[in-house]
């Protein structure tokens, strides 16, 4: 990827994401970190809280926290986060205290999201960092068909 | 401790991690997990953010991840989590993954808390579980003095 990339060309990779987190029975949610400045991506990953035994291993947590970690930094003003569903109360929360600039998600995700839905985090007065940029709704289709196949499967199984 | 320890003596365990963050120069905030059954304290951490370099390393996420990982689990619904300052967005949100089914904290957080102060996440539609006893207010001025002088040398030092 490189600076005229897109919107939906950085959803594409994180989509690529979940589908590997659902091939690991792992609840199909997809992350990217991109460089803002070369485009670059720097940082991805599916949801691994199953892999892991870890209730915080969202993918925007996994990449926020991989990121960190190589940046030697608390926090990554200079990365663009994509994901493919709306962040949960959780993860806004980590995404304001990484300072992340901006935040491009897919589906948007009523019973736990927390951008557009629920709390409305970055809205809020304790919320102390707002991205500047947030959209919403980039692949909503493929991003939501991805996690309704899923979760539609654990279903049936569940006869 | 036994299972007659009382709240206090478990929120002077998690002042120590407190003190022991500020001796790392993070902020002092401490947390505990307590096995309900035998009343065992199970993981202790004060927050990490600097020396782990990860915006996401708060007390309460340490010990919830650090026994998530030894329990082999996502969820620890058989722990008691005590913590010296009222949980803040991102940690109450761990907190319901988690499954935790008691939750004790100290100071109230007016500027970055999430239970009694700001989204109120536990009464929010998009939590999940809420633990069935909250208490705040434990040891709260001890737990909230050592927050007041950490961010006061700060300040001298900024001069």
């Amino acid at each position: 990827m490189n600076k005229n990339a897109t919107d939906e060309d950085y959803m594409r990779l994180a989509l690529e994401q979940a589908q590997s987190a659902a091939a690991q029975d792992e609840v199909p949610v997809g992350a990217v970190l991109v460089d803002a400045t070369t485009g670059a991506v720097v940082a991805a990953a599916g949801n691994r809280t199953r892999t892991d035994c870890d209730p915080t291993a969202h993918a925007e947590i996994l990449v926020i926290r991989d990121m960190c970690r190589r940046d030697n930094a608390q926090r990554i003003p200079a990365c663009h986060l994509y994901v493919t569903l709306e962040p949960c109360t959780m993860c806004s929360a980590a995404i304001s205290f990484a300072r992340i600039e901006k935040l491009v998600y897919g589906a948007p995700d009523p019973k736990g999201g927390a951008v557009e839905s629920g709390v409305q985090f970055f809205g809020q007065e304790t919320c102390h960092h707002r991205p500047s940029v947030i959209t919403g709704g980039v692949l909503a289709q493929p991003c939501g068909d991805i996690l309704r196949a899923f979760f539609k499967d654990k279903r049936m199984a569940g006869r």
